[in-house]
């Protein structure tokens, strides 16, 4: 991602600015205020405003709790607490506004987290920038055969090459059509922007609650989102970390790091631990059940 | 919109099934459950079910304001009385879900109203059909020149084969190479799709309260909504029609039908009214304010 | 709860009216439709309406996986994939509209839960049943020790005795002020109504979708939620388990039945398994951490 | 509403402390951080937290409608335009957090608002504090005629008395039992909250966003709205306007000093400037419409 100067110039000078306030203030993210984390060729997420830290999820919770919780418990433990028994609404206190520059199909899927406002550039007011997006030979991967939604196997540097060419040369096409459409014909450009494909990169605002963006991350930090969304997720993190640390630790220790076990999985691991022998066809669990058990337990 | 002759059977079995049941019923909506409108060139709407009725919204409203309101007040009266007085919340018993096929840009206003569910078709898992929205010549216009999001005059014909001919070709390379790269390179679905340009169809199922379906349709067939869009929606204000005739009757006298004027606008007719002369000048309202006005009153 | 004979012929005769209908229709719930399920004192729940079944999350999914799943997996294979990996859009598919008679202090709790549509009876338009809660002996306990917001030992009987004399007394003469209030010197009910409990009986209609229905479920039937909103939440499981059977299974294996361990617990699990001696000292856990695990391991 | 030497010495403490920010920053607003408005006899409403101004909502409305606007144009025309044309999400883009104490009874109609973040003191933690609501005697009134959910008269004095007694002393009764039974029969407080009346305060965190707090203001400010909610909205309204003045402005120009009129009142409107004679019985109007068309137009 590259800035113009006068791009530049202007985030200088708001990086300069700086005024008094009372509200709850965090230096290390006021540190990265403003400041893009560049993603894939043209993205970028960078954050635009916060309201909270942890301390404001501690005093939400002692609103809630207040006279029945002991005054000594430290903050960091009611924040686990907090998390541990998915008490989520003292997460919903802090909010996070995000500037997003991402492709079309990554924002497809984006959208669809419901609970968040969006400003997204309009393409029947605007023209577009010519910046698609154009997958770096190392994410360029067969189709896989055991998880139909995901990637398999890196394409070899000859196909690789075929395949970014290809990709490339319609993407282009598509743009300088888009211009001619607009330019020699005067369409509108609500019909023009019709003939630029999924690759090409919008803009938001997002502005979304602490809660609701940790459930975010869960499902797209995961590794079975597409890799276009993860690294998004990834570099959001990385700002959360330094946002609220007390609430980022305990989401890892409760959330990320954790794991789901049905009813039968967990009679397994009983069975297990008293000393049973237990195996796929003697367990209630189907294969594929048996084999993700076995992962996260990494036995076997 | 074409079926296939398989489509066609399965949908015939499905139309003759009927069960019955307890529960609210409109016979002018059964009459076309699962039958598709056909839309844009390849589109489609379709009822795939609904609960509740105009009796449905009366019983949820007497539950509210139940034994202060005259048992004698007539039904139709009182959706009159909740339309006018914004008391939406009735309204929210009611839900519609439909089958959509529609083009992706058109999807990406749609999906842009929250409070809906939604199960689209994912091209991480499925490839996705070989058809795209192309324009009827008729739909081919210039970008307004006072409407920056809007369209202006019709192409003339000359200039409409050329645009038709650059998106026809641009649409019809790009789904060619997107199946080249699946089939050649078997390259992983997800990514082969960003080869696939807006005007490619998607599908969706999309279920949504009475309320906020209303709210839906004010604003997109609104004639400042892209045509696209407008389409789906009268097409769906028709079934809404059938479902609900007393509910909608009132949506049109009270929200199509109706004007919101400003605290401005309001003085300048009571200044009329009262045989006062009033023009832009003197009326406390900008030019552009000012027209808006007199083209609702039909003035000047 | 009594029904008046006017109430009672009314729900006769709207129980013999059936309509022929296309939509998916569940026998076994068909036969609950409107009869209500007594709880508390006087509370009820009963079921004004549904829209789909088990199928109509299949379908959903359908569109969303389609060309990608396999035609031959079966229909409840697949609803337990999409409860296990949290595919949640599809379960919001189904719809259910329930009436609640229950006491303002349940009502208070419930309506927490934002994902809904609520019409609710108004005390600014109609004056309130005379009918409050009053605890049976055997839900009177004292306050938990272990548990801030939980019951501990049950009441003696003279104890008991004691407290509901204190909360009936309350409670009738609250509402014989109320009625003076009102009759005596004309007050505004919306007025009036403060000087009743949290005690009285409300009613509303209450319609949610089938994935955040189950949300509310696994907060409500669990152990920590207060036995006067457990006991609708429990009747609620009952209707669904007859509405969507397969649906209801997976939610008893994959959420009722499951548990979800932490990054740390999980290491205490693998460690075990594999022999190693860990006891709380070297867990990282802390007590009360340790001792849910033990618990949920079913050790110790 | 009454610090106690504590809270009043924590409040200054946390004002005397301030930050330097690089976020948009509002010094009037600023002032009034953290300092509570005192609303009915015990409540107050208080800004704990604040995200962006007005330069926040043409900032999110630049990056949609960016390249197509004029640079020259000013951001308060815009945010005029906006507020005029409904373009709501921007104004979604600025954040509040309130911290609240009100009746319980007041809390019911507020909780309704669902898009909102909410944390509220718990009664099954914590014992409530020993204060209710008592009306003034300006504020004891009978019961509407004409409204159903409203107030008429004033009561006299005598009949005001007698009124103000019964509530205080079942208020008192009421807590003083709740003691009672916490204390002497150490009954768990979940149940022994519920001998309180609705008239007990409570207190909550309150998050919203900029939109939905107008939509919030406009109907809770409205001359319906029951008059002990109003004065929290006066109150809210009133840091509303030192928060973000332009928006405000718009807002009481193109929504609460505007008027919604119906398809037929706006052809009465047409017609009567047009000079024809229109009288409610060839209007098309019901006499109640009537009337409000006339009150509206301050006609006859």
């Amino acid at each position: 991602m590259q800035l113009t100067p006068e791009e530049q110039a202007s985030l200088d000078l708001a990086r300069d600015q700086s005024s008094a306030t009372r509200r709850p203030t965090v230096p290390s993210l006021e540190e990265r205020l403003l400041l893009p984390t560049a993603i894939l060729d043209h993205g970028f997420v960078r954050v635009i405003d916060y309201m909270g830290d942890d301390a404001a999820v501690v005093q939400a919770a002692r609103v809630s709790y207040g006279k029945g919780t002991k005054k000594s418990r430290q903050d960091r433990g009611l924040i686990r607490y907090l998390m541990r028994h998915r008490h989520t609404t003292p997460f919903e206190m802090c909010e996070l506004k995000l500037h997003v520059k991402l492709p079309i199909f990554v924002a497809r899927q984006w959208i669809r987290h419901r609970t968040a406002n969006v400003n997204e550039c309009s393409a029947r007011y605007s023209v577009l920038d010519k910046e698609f997006y154009c997958p770096g030979p190392e994410e360029l991967a067969v189709q896989s055969t055991d998880n139909k939604q995901g990637r398999g196997e890196i394409l070899d540097s000859d196909a690789a090459a075929q395949v970014l060419d290809i990709l490339r040369d319609d993407a282009i096409r598509g743009y300088s059509n888009y211009e001619k459409l607009m330019d020699e014909h005067d369409l509108a450009r609500e019909l023009a922007r019709i003939n630029l494909n999924l690759s090409y990169y919008t803009q938001w605002y997002w502005k979304i609650d602490l809660h609701n963006l940790l459930h975010f991350l869960s499902l797209r930090m995961h590794s079975h989102a597409q890799y276009e969304i993860r690294v998004y997720a990834d570099a959001i993190a990385d700002f959360v970390r330094d946002w609220v640390p007390a609430t980022w630790e305990a989401f890892e220790d409760y959330r990320l790091g954790g794991v789901f076990l049905s009813r039968q999985g967990m009679e397994v691991v009983r069975r297990r631990l008293r000393g049973e022998q237990v195996d796929q066809e003697n367990s209630g669990l189907s294969r594929r059940e048996w084999k993700e058990l076995m992962d996260s337990l990494q036995l076997d």
